[in-house]
């Protein structure tokens, strides 16, 4: 291990069996030839994140995934798979029996973890009732991270009231992940409702000019309420991330 | 005058001057080579639009403006100016002076009209303030054709207790015309809560992913309350031409 | 229920049960937590819709659709599904018989309301023959909401005479959906040839460059006819929405 | 003012002077009549949010902005216009002597408030030094709304030493302003240095397929680091709304 | 028939059993009302065009293609139907054993014409052989319209010696078809070569920042040869009609 | 001069100073080397054209193109210059005072060519006013290739009246240039109405979703009338040449 | 063969069987006319390449490659045929059992040449192992341009500490192609740790507003580090021509 | 400096003043704390490239790019500055006389460095004369780089016999830039004549569809010449830098 040259090194150092000259030599290059020995910076990350091993499945071949998590299971007590569609499930469930596979939002999830007590905080919201997918991979992302998640679907801004009338919900939230595709104005409305940071979702969700996602990401980019931070369509996993780093800083 | 001809024509026949068949030949030929003559379409256009005369300034010369609206007004006792600038209005009105300027809406106003009561029915609201230009220029053109306009400005979503406020006068309404940049939610809200048409018009009031006006222009065509139509960007004037088109229509 | 609480308060503050500083803390609450109770909004547009269910079928399950048209037509008598294909409406229809599937619009109709006269005033109109499937999206839609509809089918601009030889069928309307993809320019035309509102509906019917109906969208946009309202591509059920609020405004 | 109407109301009531069901029909037309009477919602915003006041600057006039200021003045102690240029600046300065005008990320500040101990937790890092304008109006803003603000500007990825020199000060950052144009790619390296929350702020720098900063915002929204939320190219402003809420936050 | 209509108008103004008003009134409504009596706009065109009818058989049923097909083969001896694949054809042709499948260019013929001699003149060209669908669509549907048609196929500029090797060729053309996709750089390289017109068509073949045949369409509009008209991506069918127009002028 | 070059080497031949072999040496070299002195090809260029040289006068130095024109004046007695404002028209005509400039089309003309008989055939059409510098730039560039042109402007689709009165004219053209803005719907409406090549020219006049005149561009590559060819956005000069070689195509 | 008939020419100027005149006259078109006779460009690329044929297997049938490879295989011992799927190798490797199909790179290889020491200096690395069907199509072709090739797969920017640790290898390529999708933030990186060429290949990998790969694609083109090639999305086998032109430059 | 700290660290270790694991603990934190103190990575970047120093001009104000200039100086004897105006150069150039406008490039240069040999291999190609301030930038850079550059201008596809004349010349050099905007077909064309490795450079150049440079990039990207990488348009900078690495590659 790379610790123990650099040790070995240091203690040739003060034996004299190497002299300062070469030795600092040596050291010149450590930066980046060693820094796998070193590797604070991937500990350091294992340790605050707690959610070491995340797989994008999409593209990849069933076998492939299978072996994957496989391997990540060794070393890590939760795995997550995200976009994996019900043939590629059933091969890894097959070989990985207590991987669960949850089909609205595509994920396989494996969690071998000790229950332990969820952090309160994260509020999903939905537009409509075609976000839920979204909606459940970044609510079930943020469960396997340690939150407790609340949601709230279905409550459009085309039927305002819907909104209005659970409003002191959005108030309990210290952070909410808004999902909405079509106009994509639910952000807006919630931004100007609450003092949280709100994180928005734009999802592929309509047809036509909607150009795939398009026009919510625009929307939501150009919320008229600050305070609003937009990840990439359909990218529930990654409003998941954010918002846990949210909810749990300062923890 | 064409129509005299076609009488001439009818009398030669009656009186043997010419045959049937030489009569029917020229008559094949009406339809495109004589259609000024008859013009029906024109004159139907002008007796039902009450107002005939519009010309988009922007990209003239001030000098071809003046011309345009002085030989306008000999047929004409409205003419509207769109796109105007102040240097172009110095020009124009030096030589018209009955012709008002409006700066915010940037228009050129004739009226020799005489005054007649007004239709109530359009409601003009706005997102921003940034958005009054616009809106102005729906406002005044809708008023020019004969309708009365409210307006309620500076509702945007993003403080939507400031249109919940005001709820009471979007149901007053005959039809709504909604002006709005940056993320073009307001129309949205608004077609959620009226039954009546609404008129969406994005305009290019943001900078960056707005994409001068791209943005809300998509975010209204994939509006989740049905029942809108929308414009071009800073259409103003188109839309006042719809609102006034079903605001009389029936009358 | 809500109304019942609000009445009770009432009836506290007037037998002295609760002092006033106390109930207007209550109601201070009010707008957000209780607005369902109040519900004056929904049932609102309810009534003056005459329409009150709609469900997009693209994008879920048949099951799905199914249990939801169910629950639907507990409260209606008039349920519409968009977007479904033949697979999604047989697995409907087998559950719930009196569905009727119009296979061209792609649409599920369930109406067991009574029949009433129609409001006759729209017409639908469409460039191409391939322009159908959206054009009877619309006048299906616009049927089930009390109107009766005529249909203008294949006048595209190209063969600019087939248009010109209906004109009269045009000038009866009294709202007017166009329909075209490709070029997209029949509502131009139409909008100058007539004095009521025009909803220009693009659809994605073209290749290459029409970039599955961006191209006729903003055609329909720029369009040089005032008077033009656009809605989403492909959008037939929008723009019936709108015709039909038009249709009926003022009844 | 309408809390006393309704004070009065219940006084009403209380005393027999109207009766509960007359009573009962005023209160079912709060909701959205007298919101603003109520305004809870706008107080619980002012409160928490410690920051009432905001103009964007861009596309008014220098007069109407100096008006605007002076009566928000009235009411708030601090007071922040953003996208101001020179000329604007002077302008509202002679007429508000203690209004600062910034003119590296353009901002007019006023602020009458009393000096308070800042919240620390704060980094914003530019790729570059033509990003400091956004990262200045991110700063400025961020510290009116009282952070402290770290900067660590010039550390873009094309020599990556300059940022990891400096990672310990990532490190001790609870939330993370990047601002880069261009490539945009600075976020993504972040992002998998640091585990607390990345807000990531495209800028128009650059020229040709950077498209007015299309080329960094798509890079940042597909960032390979998950929790990395985004804003409109250029936002600076609501970049530091985002971050302060989030660094506020559970205080 | 219409003609008949208007003869025995004519014929009762002769002998005075509708005077001339009446007779006026009824010829004023002639335009628009009658105009597909008159047709001469339609046969004007078929007598020029040589070719009266073509279908795009793309997005509609083969049931419904078999039937139009058949009906228009009643009134003309050429029936061109383009954009069909295999299993449309295969049922088409079982109707209609004489119509004639070309699977390259997926066109479906049907010519009962007598043979006549072809007009020369035409040439069309491709950069590679992917472009020969597209080029054989140009080409069949251009020899349908009595033009003999030479083809010089995969000579794109990447190998300029191939199409340099040919240019007495290019030499003899009255107008040349020029398809190419990926870079579609070939049109302006042979608009340089000749003082013919040059018709480009853009394909989409390619992949990635192709985008479909965005790549070569923008090219080709932006040829720094000039004389060179584009048509829509992947549309040799309209190349050939423009080209047949071109070749056959003065005749 | 090469041709003289090429001569000595087969004398040499001839004369046995040079063997065989070294001389095909010397020949293999000659397509690339020494096709400057062949020039066939500009040679024949230039015959055929009638028209040598012409000059994008935007984005060059006044000085420069004065230079540019100077030294073009010596070979050629037509010299057009594309693109020319105020500022640089005053510089040019100062040194070259038989320049004409022609501010409508901004271009610069030098003719110094004997009057010749023009060929007749085309007409120009626009769909509006502001239309005109276009497509004067496209008249004026076609008359100086010795066409004889027609014009009828603002006939746009909109007054669909207004073309068809004038219907014959287009009959009478051998190749019609169509120029429009905004919807660019007019070459959809002529193409059907003549059997003509038609020449497309979309024009940046507009607004918002006109987005510079993407819209009438993508409006007419898809026109649903087949037979049109489309330039660059505000290209008349290059639809004049391509009119002008269909024009003389067979003279 | 044509180089014997420009020696035949030579002859019997020499013999003086024909005179200089006529020998020039026949020359004179030499340059376009017989070209392919000549071949030198040809074959000058053969020779430097070393690889003269390749195919694109997309959008091809099977049997139609199957009969190409076997055609090039007579006059070439290498043969590339890309974009191959696993149903045309099959059909393929049939005929040609030599045929080696590579499955991850989509590539068919023919390769009898001799072994031949390969040319060190190319480096493929990629972001993620989602790139690795490009980056291999990449390695694979330049192999079979006689390169050696070492792979650096999965170094992502998120997590840099990967890239760092073998940064001594990029230090030892003489041009490195990097693949990255998603932010493609990666060649930035590189490009600014090392002073070789860099040609980045952007990815379709990912989605949402990758936009199939525009993000990647813009990312590169917008490089902060300069001496940064880019090629088309997931155009691995240019990104290898380029590299081994490069690599073997001055050999 | 740091290399001295580490050194004293090591003496330390050597003298026993320190412990081994108290020596170990700090080198731990080394790889990013004191990364500017190692800084192999920018010596060894200076060392290879021989130049350290370039300023993006656009976008700073004159006297800061004097600052930066005048600090630059101090430890480089060559500074480039790009995107300069004739303004900007003033205010420099008075500050620092030795440093040279070069007024077709916009750019600034200092060079005090000695002369040496320059590496002969680069050429420089446009299609146009209008491209040439792109090229000289590219020219000018990589003659700074200590490469001699060749020229070869206005060789355009659309006149391909001036660039055939002149192929000699392509054949010569090691490494060629081609700058072309309008069509951007000139990389293809060169691609196909030469086994060199080519960089394409897309221009501004041109108007309409070319989008600003979005066509000939798009092009270049395409192109069906393999061997190419294009860089950013408008970008002779990093053409140049590209180049220059390719041809020093092995030196």
């Amino acid at each position: 291990m790379e610790i123990e040259k650099l040790k070995q090194l240091l203690e040739q150092v003060k034996s004299g069996q190497i002299d300062v000259d070469a030795a600092l030599e040596q050291l010149r290059r450590l930066p980046y030839e060693n820094l796998d020995g070193f590797a604070q910076l991937d500990h350091h990350r294992t340790l605050r994140n707690g959610f070491p091993e995340v797989v994008l499945g999409q593209g990849k071949q069933p076998e492939q995934v299978a072996a994957i998590v496989c391997r990540l299971a060794e070393h890590s007590d939760k795995v997550l798979v995200t976009r994996v569609d019900q043939a590629m499930a059933d091969i890894v469930c097959t070989e990985m029996p207590d991987v669960v596979y949850k089909s609205l939002p595509r994920l396989l999830v494996l969690d071998r973890s000790k229950p332990i007590e969820k952090i309160p905080g994260i509020l999903v919201v939905t537009a409509g009732t075609a976000d839920m997918p979204v909606a459940e991979e970044a609510a079930v992302t943020a469960e396997l991270m340690n939150n407790s998640v609340e949601r709230m679907y279905d409550v459009g801004v085309a039927g305002i009231h819907r909104l209005l009338g659970q409003v002191e919900n959005l108030w309990r939230a210290r952070v909410i992940i808004v999902v909405a595709g079509m106009d994509g104005a639910l952000p807006s409305v919630i931004g100007g409702l609450v003092s949280v940071p709100v994180i928005a979702v734009p999802t592929s969700v309509g047809y036509g000019a909607s150009f795939n996602g398009l026009a919510p990401l625009l929307t939501m980019l150009n919320s008229c309420a600050a305070g609003v931070g937009v990840v990439n369509i359909d990218n529930g996993f990654g409003a998941a991330v954010l918002a846990s780093r949210i909810n749990q800083s300062g923890q």
